[in-house]
């Protein structure tokens, strides 16, 4: 088994596409929220490129069908139902409906990643569950860390490193990777130590904290609290 | 002072253009290889983007004044008087030369860079000549690591990593960073004790072992070996 990580988004566009598996990782916040909203009982997550298409996909669905939610500069959108704090995706507020979200590094990631290739989405709150599905789909694995502006985010490679550390653990023997693998692999063991303190000193953590955020960077941080595995195949993801 | 590294030539792009030093690394082998030959005689190294180019560079100064160098997929280019391996840059080679010089990944990140900066040029051969310069200049700077084929390459965030650290070092109180320089003093601070293992084990390392260029990991893992910093300005790079 070989496991490749991306830190950007346009790194992705340096590797040959294939049959692997994808992993989509935006700790701070959208994949870690996607994965709370879906065990809240949310149908399905659509994820769109603009605010434009967010909106054009809802007038299809119907507005008591699906919620639109996302942010742009880490604010909520103008309009939408939600932004993309996942304290907001409550059972009471998500349940039975789809959602449409776009946000500025996560969906790109996901777009980008999905083109291709069957993508599973991870989170500090799902590494574990992500890892034993790694383990019994037992083929190459593309993890696909969305960074922050078009830059290397720390909290996604040491979710990217964590995970393959665990992988690690649960096959017995290592995988192979890369240069990033490996750096991944080594500020994992550094960053996971004191995960809430890591991801508060990350630039993404700064400025959420900010933004008076601070629950949302606390929240980001909980280890394992979910055990499914989101899956983004055919323009949607759902628990699979 | 503030610290900025880019991991790949792509995710230059990603940050406002500003006044500000840049510094670009790249490891295995362009910067090694310049630095090495302007310490033995070579006049100036004139980045070319492609072999067209430098081909055309080297019509206006004269075969006599101007050798061609370089590589394509680490293979030395047809026609062209020297590769990219350092070893082969000695004063009997280059001295009194100008070196027209594309490389895969060296180049692009150092026209990158040096579009909108003035930029030193690092690698492990010449860390604290660098360091010593930045702690002179005393401004906000830009390390740009060249990566390979698009993507992050360890020996290049390693070297960005000591040279923060010995900028920290020399003067005597923190340089702030963003998730990047931390990752790079992380990625340091593990990589650094068995310079020479590290970058046999990185993705380029291993490349280049495969085409029997053991000699020239070796070469690029001499620390210090070099006390100049090479300053590229107004399209050359001259010792300054």
């Amino acid at each position: 088994m070989r496991i490749e990580v991306t830190f950007t988004a346009a790194e992705l566009g340096n590797l040959p596409a294939s049959g692997r598996t994808a992993v989509v990782i935006d700790v701070l916040r959208a994949t870690t929220t996607i994965v709370h909203a879906l065990v809240n009982g949310a149908r399905r997550v659509i994820p769109a490129r603009t605010v434009e298409e967010a909106v054009a996909k809802r007038m299809e669905l119907g507005r008591d069908a699906a919620l639109l939610c996302g942010e742009r500069d880490a604010q909520p959108i103008p309009g939408f139902d939600l932004g993309n704090s996942p304290v907001e995706f409550t059972r009471e507020n998500v349940a039975d409906h789809a959602l449409i979200m776009t946000t500025t590094n996560g969906t790109p990631a996901l777009l980008a990643a999905g083109a291709s290739h069957i993508a599973l989405i991870a989170a500090f709150v799902n590494v574990e569950a992500v890892a034993k599905r790694i383990v019994e789909l037992d083929g190459d694995v593309l993890i696909a860390c969305a960074g922050r502006e078009g830059r290397f985010a720390m909290e996604d490679a040491c979710c990217a490193g964590l995970l393959i550390h665990r992988v690690n653990v649960l096959r017995g023997r290592g995988v192979r990777t890369g240069d990033s693998g490996a750096a991944a692999l080594a500020l994992a063991r550094a960053g996971t130590r004191d995960l809430p303190g890591t991801l508060r000193r990350t630039a993404a953590g700064r400025a959420l904290r900010k933004l008076d955020r601070d629950a949302d960077v606390a929240f980001c941080a909980q280890l394992n609290l979910h055990d499914v595995v989101p899956v983004f195949e055919q323009h949607r993801i759902e628990l699979s």
